[in-house]
């Protein structure tokens, strides 16, 4: 890299000063400096987006009441934001990004992508339509071992892939939280703000992304069991589904938010004809590869043997840590790569960089035929159908 | 433990020279010195039979061509055998079993206890009738801390349960070794001998016996997608299965024999409304418990912690590792004590010290209701129904 | 905390385009936001100062071709930097950290602090003098789970202290990479530039210090075996060194860069009389600490146990790893703090928020002592007598 | 192996009812069945030595009131025993040892060998006057992985070794404990009983003979700092004891026995020029391989890369836990294959196949340079010249 690069202005939907994922995105995008915050609607409580702002240092002539007036406030402005995040709640996400990218401000939102498949469908068209960027925040695909892992994969290392095992759980929904003061989990809970998916939408989608990341194949066809443990919830708290791949290959995901003892518990396993892969989301420095017949291998990040998609996306040397806020900022710098690549049609990004709408509309599919698939007491539901 | 107690005198059918569980067995029943080997018929080819029996210093005249003989010889002696173990390939237990049974001797057999349905249930009336113990050698019942788990739970340490994981990987079936001399693989794959259940009956019906055991719950119905995916073996090495339980807990079993990198992966996670319990069967001297809201505690075998269940079946102080013949011990011991007080009338035994012929009934309705199941294209079928 | 802060003005001295650290502090100043980059001296080497300070986006003006330009030039502006960062080979930073702290301006520098004890405390005297504040980027006292360790065990947690073991173990400098190019390890490896303690300087102070922070003591004598493996290496690359403490506690500090298969191995033990606490760089979020009598309890970053010093020091809940750049960052954080106060005289900081001079001079103690105690075959050689 | 082998005739001097090492041997000697227990003197304490005979089904024309007695006795014998263990306290396993082989039989001792370095000395005369065997009970080296991490440093697999890591920590004597109950404890903290060390003796001499096993080099001198933590204890409980090799390599051994959160800690870490090896007791089915630049491997017991030295002492596939009782069946093994050797002539046994009085010697060697270098306040103190 050669020069230096001006940071990209760059405004915030939500993200105020509670709950953590606008912090989050802060320091994500100030990780590897590619984005200088410069406008923000923090929250729909109007105290609240005026104190968010006024601690963020945010010009209190850019801090605005609603994002309608953000989107076009800051498109007419010379100095206006070029990208802009979407960390509210689900419902909102689809509203939000339509106004930006009508204005022609690029795009990075929270998953899942929309409340609905067809609203993801929908953002999907306006995407295309507008020639802007869209960015989801799958940040677990920014992980260096995750990318050394689909790297490896595609070029065999474990054959042909036969066995996927995908989990995410957490245990943080075992009691009724939602109903003692957790917004977090008031709004992840409520059908109206997060949509038809509880686990399986906020982390099951994550889930389903990485497996698919890191294998290349996304399944064909589903079977779920959604179940709502804890008395009075209205969404799942913990989802087992069943994956069917085009090659033959069987998978499965378990999403909960109620399995005690696990915080982030994010774990992919891959088996195919010639070997094995495991990664784990609480230690994300090291992947597990066996070649059949031989020792299991410790790769590490940073060591000798990481590839050049793992080294892309690596700070440090190997055995200083790297964590959940630099493979977050790995999603900030590849969006701030594509948008400069945009800007100036000089740069070819490796593929899969970083997630994309199309990747939200799966996403949507995948919780939408799940929850079809569950009430319907667990038929297979093909995804390709639900996407026409 | 007051007196010195006389070995119960022993046989085995199956169990030569060739392949490893005969040894085990071998081995299981010296740790405690309960029982002394002293008639045999270890192969079905006459050869083998011989050069086994002598290797272990058997009698030729208590060396048997055929299992009928030797019951039928064993029972007519003043010194005959008091009970015999079977680890001949699954096709033979029940006609076994019965041999034994019927002449009045304990049976001790391999898993899965039959080679159908029909058979378990026809084999529990027999053993019924027959006044004499059967005890199915579901092995991993016998680690210390899986008794523990099991005491814990009952106890009301995690609550009600919600969320059962369990699964058994392996590797060894990875590539068509049935066809290039493994004796092992090749009966476990060949449908006349292994009965209906490739990688479900091998090895899924310890992984369901397994979350049974622990939890004092049978699932009320299951989901089945088996694969076979070695081409032209004909039956299934992979198992992904839904399993429902009376109180509304959702659980999952996977089993796979192509798992690259799993050596003999049999792992256990329970979650409740209170806590959560992990076990792994390659770390089997520790086991996780988390109560909700606090840290993981690493409880050792042979610790401080440790409950009655445990201190009964552990051998070692903390730190110094059991292993899988201890735990194959147990059963042996548990055998031994249940028959000595089956022949004195004496002795209280625990429930559930061993696990008994109702188990193996289990065992066989989960695998013809996988296999109904994955047939149905992943119908849930009731376990009850199948009983009746 | 309320209301904005403006971000402290900063500059670096060292740090340039090659060698990993000089960004690992850009970034570790970003994360929280409390430093802009304004000025800076980033090499000796004039072509690449001008390229890394461009690449950085400094303005011409204040990229200055030598430290002592630097220091008065930036006194004198109004805007000048307020703190500065040496990331220099030891040998400099005395000599920088004395230019600056006599222009006023705050010095955070990299360990060991200069590369002589005497310069250590030629420098404690100047910091004294000045007015200014002093950090040392000991970064792995950063970790929330370090500072945890140490408010345990300052509240007794595990009693009285019996033993220490702390190991900082590396391979890269298995084999002699100084003379194929690392630039690293060539000035590392270098009396000249590294100062007269090779391993025992750039990480066995790291391991001292961190012994010594969680603890709450520091050896009073101690007794080295310094080799040097690599053939031709003119400093110590392995260090086994005895501790001896006031209570009568013993101690093991082992510091090793050709150790195979360690990557950044630096590990953490403290025994006492009701307790005991274990800690480990590589897998920075948890902390094994067992009660004695009691199982060992993973107490995880971000949980419900962690202490006032862990929450402090936290950025994300449980399960989402922090790794080496947050703890460095903390570093960073914790001084503008200190620099905020001092300018403020408003704030209370905690004690040892971050690590200070003091730390220095014993660091360099600590190094004298071990070549001391080397050179005289393994003498006890008492820590507070090279102080005087 | 081809034919049936008559189990040896064995008997035992000590083992009684109480303490758990008794049991220890006599599993480890069934696990094979090459052992038959045929008289024994149990316990010094006439009704606990019948009364634990009577257990064991030993003929009372077989229990000796005194070893001397029992000595004379089976020798007698036409079926008198062939071999004989010691599992008393130290102090007498010189007389007692003496005793057996004088009278021609076999002997089977714990370790430390005997009290002092004189009495070592002068059993290891006896023993080469005798033409008996005796097998010295290091039973850590009977582990299959440490016999393959001896083959593999052997051929070259990590180089020239430089650091030698040996830790051996253990926490039930944290408290007084042998002044409340603990009969263990108590003999092992009574010099009378115990000789001049302590947790040296204890586990020291198991974790210094781990090491040379291993490794194949023995230290030529050592410098020790012992401590007795525990108030009004005569022995040493921890210590910290630093190792200079022939070749330049640098070791450190710590033993402990009063490191919370330590149940049976032995852990070997090997560095050389070309990899690292890295074990651990109490997960003894896999050890960690590095050869430098490549990820660390993880050998496990049973599988394809196990060498010859492995496979010889492997019982079970891969994945199936081999712990501390099969890894002390494998010493009692080799004793057994090596008295038939001696008995028949015919057999060649692999060097280092089983623990020998010479180990013994260096035990004490080891147990009193260490407290020679203590008392001297951390000389170095050479090993070679403690022998002559």
């Amino acid at each position: 890299m050669t020069g230096y690069q001006r940071p990209i202005r760059w405004g915030m939907v939500g993200g105020g000063k509670q709950g953590f994922i606008g912090a989050v995105h802060r320091i994500a995008a100030r990780i590897d400096n590619h984005f200088v915050l410069a406008a923000g609607s923090f929250s729909s409580k109007a105290e609240r987006n005026l104190e968010s702002a006024a601690e963020l240092g945010i010009d209190p002539a850019r801090t605005y009441a609603s994002f309608t007036e953000m989107a076009q406030a800051e498109a007419r402005r010379d100095d206006g934001i070029e990208a802009v995040s979407i960390t509210t709640p689900n419902h909102l996400h689809y509203p939000i990004a339509k106004a930006f990218l009508e204005e022609g401000i690029h795009v990075i939102c929270e998953k899942p992508v929309t409340a609905t498949l067809a609203e993801a469908q929908a953002l999907a068209r306006i995407v295309a339509a507008s020639g802007r960027l869209f960015i989801l925040t799958h940040n677990y695909s920014g992980y260096p071992l995750v990318r050394h892992a689909r790297e490896m994969i595609a070029a065999g290392a474990i054959g042909d892939i036969r066995v996927v095992q995908v989990e995410y759980a957490q245990d943080w929904l075992t009691e009724p939280v939602e109903r003692s003061g957790s917004s977090g989990a008031a709004w992840r809970t409520d059908p109206s703000r997060s949509g038809a998916g509880g686990a399986i939408g906020d982390i099951g989608t994550h889930a389903f992304h990485l497996a698919g990341f890191v294998t290349g194949m996304k399944p064909i066809s589903l079977l779920a069991e959604l179940t709502s443990f804890v008395e009075g919830r209205a969404l799942d708290d913990n989802a087992s589904i069943l994956l069917r791949y085009a090659n033959g290959a069987s998978g499965h995901l378990w999403a909960s938010q109620v399995a005690v003892g696990n915080e982030n518990a994010l774990r992919l396993r891959v088996y195919g004809t010639k070997g094995g892969i495991e990664w784990y989301q609480e230690e994300p420095n090291k992947l597990g590869h066996t070649p059949f017949g031989q020792p299991k291998n410790l790769i590490t990040r940073g060591s000798a043997v990481a590839g050049p998609a793992a080294i892309r996306t690596t700070r440090l040397p190997a055995g200083h840590p790297e964590g959940y806020l630099e493979a977050f900022a790995t999603i900030y710098t590849e969006a701030a790569l594509a948008i400069r690549a945009r800007q100036s049609d000089a740069t070819q990004l490796p593929a899969a960089a970083y997630p994309s709408i199309s990747d939200g509309v799966q996403g949507l599919e995948f919780i939408e035929a799940s929850i079809a698939s569950s009430k319907a007491n667990g038929q297979w539901v093909s995804l390709s159908s639900i996407t026409l």
